[in-house]
């Protein structure tokens, strides 16, 4: 298994950043198999969802309406509604699976991977990029 | 890897279809492994639940409470609510993978492979199905 | 692929187990790879959340808020509420996927593998640990 680490800037408000080409190149040359990508932390997913028409941010405010940002959580430390954030990998999972072919991702048109950060106290991410051989 | 893509009709309503069926029949004979399964479309999920129980209508009905088909989102073009078709894949994710084992599905009792498919503009969709040798 | 079964207890109410410690037992000198954690149950789920500092009694309360255990739903049997049960695993999947690096779970610091057990009406659960080569 081919395995990197990449770093994402995320910044300081919540946000969801398109990752696909960093994908793409990541998987260029490697045949068929499997992409495998994984966040290693406990306040952030990743989304196969249509990005820059307005999902991104229909996303966090759905995710502000289904997780409220406030004090009811038990969980808490940082800044407000810091609780909710560590639902958020409950239900958008930290890691996506595609489908390689030829060294290409099998996504949809509309497809694009996406990381998805509310939590504004960690201005960038770590994201692992691992290829299984199929 | 071997992969390939069937079509599904979901017709012109929001629709969850099986197709644990189709899945059996693709891993058998192919031993020791994990499936894959994934939909390359913005608008579409998988899930593994038990399907005709009231669970599949169920499913269709907490989309509709807790992602509204209305006007509130920002993503907008074809059908009314289609806005909140494109979130669903960050709630229930474009894929599911399997165990395989001796070529059989290691799925439990009542659980079966379900596309989810909220969307009414698509009569048909497509599914690609890859296996992983282990 | 190597694969096992083991059983964890969740009781008679709902819970949130977290079975790290026995994942990496598992994983513990088997290479590079990828782990796949799997329940071969139709209301329960796999999450990568950070426990026991407050977000197990949270998500739990999530669900409750999310998916109402009232009788709302079509599918009936069992407890009440039950039905909601039945959606769970379409919000929070019954798998999860973790790289695994030199025998050792590439998981960040403050993630665990979680089983999440709304179900009171089953206090053990099987879980299927499966590890594929890269």
């Amino acid at each position: 298994m081919r395995s990197e680490v990449i770093t994402v800037r995320t910044g300081d408000r919540p946000a969801v950043r398109d990752i696909t080409g960093t994908a793409m190149e990541f998987v260029a040359g490697k045949g068929d198999g499997l992409l495998h990508v994984f966040v290693p932390h406990a306040t952030a997913g990743v989304a196969l969802i249509e990005t820059g028409a307005g999902s991104d941010e229909d996303l966090l405010r759905a995710l502000d309406d289904l997780l409220p940002a406030d004090d009811r959580w038990r969980h808490r430390h940082g800044s407000r509604g810091h609780g909710r954030d560590h639902l958020l990998p409950a239900f958008v999972a930290p890691y996506v699976t595609v489908p390689v072919l030829g060294g290409r991702l099998a996504l949809g048109t509309w497809q694009s991977i996406a990381l998805v950060d509310p939590n504004g106290d960690n201005p960038t991410r770590q994201v692992r990029l691992s290829f299984l051989n199929g």
